[in-house]
């Protein structure tokens, strides 16, 4: 009886185990990449107001390499105010270091709203291997 | 003797479970967003007829959204008998109603082979919650 | 007591086949389909030439379909030196036969570090099903 009952333990723990990247909140992390074309920030902030206003509590990530840095640089974002209400939800937005290097970018030159991590893509990946789906933001 | 059963069969129940999306035929959810390139309509239309060539027996969904409306609108697609021939073939296209609001493009505007999503890109994290593989459709 | 060292036995069996795709080595397979542009063929090594440093020990593979063809082709890419020196470091670069036939392009036009795959991204789609993560590169 004894036996039974570890047995169903083990049993719905690896059950559990299996099914928890489903039962989760949903999390997504999108990359963007392209944002000297000002239609392409345009489209990004709308796919993020209507997938955060669909699933209000889920989690978000955008992770912002190659030519996806304008849109979050003080002097050429087309979004300041979009991005500033959409980290106010919890959107959170993380820049490439690496890309910043090759592009000759600093700190003082984007908004407040971001955050850094050194390889954007490998950000992407390890959200990846997280369980957290993948977007490519914009068109 | 009769718990050694038990363990064994528990034992093949997490296991199964496990290699569920691995054992299952192939699941495939494609993000189509940029349609006004009629080149963008051609080459992904080749990617379709390859991958459903390839794999007959695949699930398909294509989830068109953003600038990839067009792709699906009967005075603007170039290619209608191809779309028409996938959705013979199995393959689903589901359209992005947010989209649609955004950009004053109603039902009758679009071809009869699509269906309706609220939300696309929650269509394509939803399916690959679901275990199914994302690609970006187009080049 | 033998019973329970099976049960935990099973247990552990389960759990460890369920962390295996979060322990193993990162394995990054990346989809390229946009070579025209040399910006982009430009772009797209430097997300190679980024993550191959960050994370030497990953599994790297690239698939080149679609317009992604003129990236490995001797007389168009504008980065023959660059791909010579990831496939050194162990990065595989396959290109799709089918797109190969689309565009009437020969096995001969194509530089000798790549090697070949039926459809590109059937290939995509198995190593996403193996866990692999799936990045689209290029912006």
């Amino acid at each position: 009886m004894r036996n039974l009952k570890l047995i169903v333990l083990v049993g719905f723990f690896a059950v559990s185990a299996f099914a928890q990247k489903r039962a989760n909140h949903h999390k997504i992390v999108f990359q963007f990449t392209n944002a000297v074309d000002t239609l392409q920030q345009k489209a990004f902030i709308n796919q993020l107001n209507n997938l955060t206003a669909h699933w209000p509590d889920a989690k978000y990530e955008v992770v912002i390499h190659s030519m996806g840095l304008p849109f979050v640089m003080s002097a050429k974002s087309k979004q300041l105010n979009a991005i500033k209400a959409l980290r106010a939800k919890g959107v959170r937005f993380l820049v490439c270091e690496n890309t910043m290097k090759n592009q000759k970018v600093t700190k003082d030159q984007l908004i407040p709203e971001v955050e850094y991590v050194k390889v954007g893509i490998a950000e992407i990946v390890e959200k990846q291997e997280q369980g957290w789906s993948y977007i490519k933001g914009g068109f």
